[in-house]
C-alpha cells in the first residue's frame, strides 16, 4: 500500500470517501465486499457497485443502502461527532491486529471478515495503541467479585504496559476500562454502534474518559444504533485486537464466551479467570478450561506471561512459603517432629517415638541442637522454641 | 495368598500376630521391611528379625522398637480400643485399593510403600467400603465456601454411591465426611494416629459417626500420637484408596496438595475445585490446574465422569440455556433485531436498517410473523412481545 504521508490531499479525501461509502453501505460483516476491496481497492469497488457492475455476491451486500449513503454527508458527520475515519492505507491502521481477519476470511471464515474502515473518537494513535494490547471481557451483569478482579487486571495490565481492549459494556468491561483508566494507562473500547452514541446510555463519561486516554472505535457510521447482532460482529474486532484475549466473568451462555471463540480461532491465547463454583457468572469460564479452550490464569503476571514471547522468563507455579525446617532431610525432620511432641526426652525414647535407629538419633540430636532446632537440658531433649 | 476363610483360628492368630508385631515395630512407611514381608510372608520375618538375621536396610527400619513391641499386648489393646487388625491375608484387605501402593514401591518410590496391616474401628467392611470410593481432601483452614462445596461434595458423591474417603482434619476433610454422613452414605476416615485417639479433639463425634456409617482406619497402632510427618504418611493412603483425589481448597502449599501430588503418581486423576483468586485458599487448586496436574471439576456430575470407565456418557460442557430465536437463520435474526429497535417500519426502513437486501427482507417478515416473531399493523411491522 502507499505511504499515506506522501499521498496528496486530494487522494486522500478519495481514499476516504470510498472506504467511508463502503463502511457504510453493507452491514458488516460484509465478506463479499470486504474480499472485493482487497482485490481491487476502494475507489474502483465503489465505482463498479454504483454502475451496478459489482459481482451478485458483492451485490446482495449492498443492495439495500446504495441509494443512501452519501460519502460527503458521513465525513461531515464524522467530523460533527469529533471523530476520524481510520483506513487501511492510512499509518494510523492497525495492521497487526486485523490482518489475521482477513486470512480468516479467506479460509472460510466469512463471520469475520476484515472491517472496511473504522470511526475513531480519541487521542491515541490507534496502530500505536493496539500493537500491545489485551483484550478483557466479560459479563454484563457481573458480581462484585468479577467487577473487582477487571478492574485490578485492567490496572495492572496498563501498568505493565499494555493496552486494554474491551466493548464499554456494564459489568466486566467498564470495570476493565477503568482499571486501565485509574493506572493513567490506555484503553481502546469497541463499540457496537455509532462512536457519537452513548451506550450503554449509563457509560458517557467513561466514554470520554477512554477517548482522552485512548481511544473509542466502531465500524458503525456515527448515528448507528446498536442491534443485537451488531455485539456478536463487534466482539472480532476485540479478540483480533489483542495479543490473548482475558474472560474475567462469563455466564454459560455469553458474548465474552463467543469472543474467546473467536480469539481461539485466530491464534490468540483465550485466558479465563476462575471463580467460585457456585456463582452462575463463573459457568463459562470453567467450562472453556475444562473444554481446553482456555487456560486459567490467577494473576495479572500469568496474563502478562501468556503473552510475552515465547521463551521469556516467568513462574508457571505460585510459589509456597518457606518454613526454617524445610532445609532439613527426612530422617532430621521425622525427629524434630518426635521432638515437638515431647518434653525432656532421652535418646532412646526419641528414637522410638520416631522409628529411627538409636545410633541415627544420637548423631542427628546434636546436628539439630547446632542449627538451633533442639535443646539439651538436665531433663533430656527438647525442640528448641 | 491363601483363603482366609479356610484357615484354621490359630493360623489367623499367628498371622495377626505377626502382621501386629511388624506394623508397630517400624515406622512407616517401612520400604524394606514391605518388601521383605511380600517376599517371605510376615511370620517369617518376624522370625529373622527377632534373630537379628534380616538384611541390614530392614533391620535399620526396626531396631529401635523391637525390644519393645508385644504383638499379644497390641492385639488386646485393639480390642479394648473397640477395633480390629485387618490384614493383606483378610478378604477385608482393600488389594485393589493398595496394590498401586506396592507396585510404586518396587519401582522405586519407597515413600509411598504399602501398609504391613490397618488398625479399623467401624461396621464397613473394608474392602468392599474401598471398591468404589473418592477421596475428598483439603485445607484445615478452610473457608466458607470450600467447607459448604466440600459438604455438597460428600453429600452427592455418597448419594451416587461412593465412599467419600478423607483425613477427618478441621475444614474440607470434616466437611466431605459430614456431607456423607448426612447423606446416609458410607464414608471412611484414615487418621495420623491410633483409631482410638480422637484427633482432632473436636472431631470425637465426627469420628464416631465415621465408624457407625463407614470406617475409621489406621496403620498405627492404638494409643500412637499423631506427629507432623505421620500426616503426610498417611495421605498415601487416602490418595490410593479413591479412584480420583478432589481437592476442595488447598493454599500454596499444603498436605492436600501433597496428597494429590501422591494420587497423580499412583495414576489416580486428581481434580481440583476452582474458587475466586482472591482467595488464599485456591491458590493450591488453581496452580495444579495450571501445571497440568489436575483438571478443574465444578460439580459432581463432572466427578462421577472422570472416575466412571472410559466411553461411559457424561456431557463435558455446561449446557446453555436455549433462547426462542436459536432457531432462526442468521439473516432472520439479524432482520429480528431491527424489529426489536423499531415501531411500525416499512420492509423498505427494515432493508436499509439490517443491510439485507429488500427482496429477502419481503421474504423473510411473513415467515416471521408466521412463526410469531413479528406483527404487521396499520403502521407496518414491529416485534411480537
Amino acid at each position: 500500500m502507499a505511504d499515506w504521508a506522501k499521498l496528496g490531499a486530494k487522494t486522500k479525501r478519495e481514499v476516504l470517501l470510498a472506504r467511508a461509502f463502503l463502511a457504510a453501505v453493507a452491514e458488516p460483516p460484509a465478506p463479499a465486499l470486504a474480499g472485493f476491496v482487497a482485490r481491487h481497492g476502494p475507489q474502483r469497488v465503489v465505482e463498479a457497485i454504483q454502475r451496478g457492475k459489482a459481482p451478485p455476491d458483492v451485490m446482495a451486500e449492498v443492495e439495500a443502502r446504495c441509494e443512501d449513503v452519501s460519502a460527503e454527508q458521513l465525513l461531515d458527520a464524522t467530523e460533527v461527532a469529533g471523530a476520524r475515519l481510520v483506513v487501511p492505507e492510512d499509518d494510523e491502521w492497525p495492521h497487526s491486529a486485523f490482518e489475521d481477519l482477513a486470512g480468516a476470511r479467506e479460509v472460510g471464515l466469512p463471520e469475520v471478515a476484515e472491517p472496511i474502515a473504522l470511526w475513531v473518537r480519541g487521542r491515541a494513535d490507534l496502530a500505536t495503541a493496539l500493537d500491545q494490547a489485551v483484550a478483557v471481557v466479560g459479563a454484563r451483569a457481573a458480581s462484585g467479585y468479577g467487577e473487582h478482579v477487571s478492574a485490578e487486571f485492567g490496572h495492572g495490565l496498563a501498568q505493565a504496559g499494555f493496552t486494554v481492549v474491551s466493548g464499554a459494556a456494564y459489568g466486566i468491561d467498564g470495570a476493565a476500562h477503568r482499571g486501565a483508566l485509574a493506572a493513567g494507562g490506555r484503553t481502546v473500547a469497541f463499540l457496537a454502534c455509532g462512536v457519537d452514541v452513548d451506550y450503554p446510555a449509563g457509560h458517557g463519561r467513561l466514554l470520554r474518559a477512554v477517548a482522552e486516554q485512548g481511544a473509542v472505535v466502531s465500524e458503525y457510521p456515527p448515528g448507528t444504533s446498536p442491534r443485537k447482532h451488531r455485539f456478536l460482529v463487534r466482539n472480532r474486532l476485540i479478540a483480533a485486537s489483542g495479543r490473548a484475549a482475558v474472560v474475567v466473568e462469563a455466564g454459560a451462555r455469553s458474548g465474552a464466551g463467543n469472543t474467546a471463540n473467536t480469539a481461539d480461532s485466530l491464534g490468540r491465547p483465550v485466558l479465563a479467570v476462575p471463580g467460585p463454583i457456585t456463582s452462575k457468572n463463573s459457568v463459562g469460564c470453567h467450562g472453556m478450561v475444562r473444554s481446553g479452550r482456555a487456560v486459567l490464569v490467577t494473576s495479572i503476571e500469568e496474563v502478562v506471561e501468556a503473552v510475552s514471547p515465547i521463551g521469556s522468563p516467568g513462574p508457571v507455579e505460585t510459589v509456597g512459603t518457606h518454613r526454617r525446617t524445610d532445609g532439613l532431610k527426612p530422617h532430621a525432620q521425622r525427629l524434630h517432629d518426635s521432638l515437638r511432641g515431647m518434653e525432656g526426652a532421652s535418646a532412646d525414647e526419641l528414637a522410638r517415638d520416631c522409628g529411627l535407629p538409636l545410633g541415627e538419633v544420637r548423631a542427628l540430636l546434636p546436628e539439630l541442637e547446632m542449627s538451633g532446632f533442639a535443646v539439651r537440658s538436665d531433663r533430656g531433649w527438647s525442640v528448641a522454641r
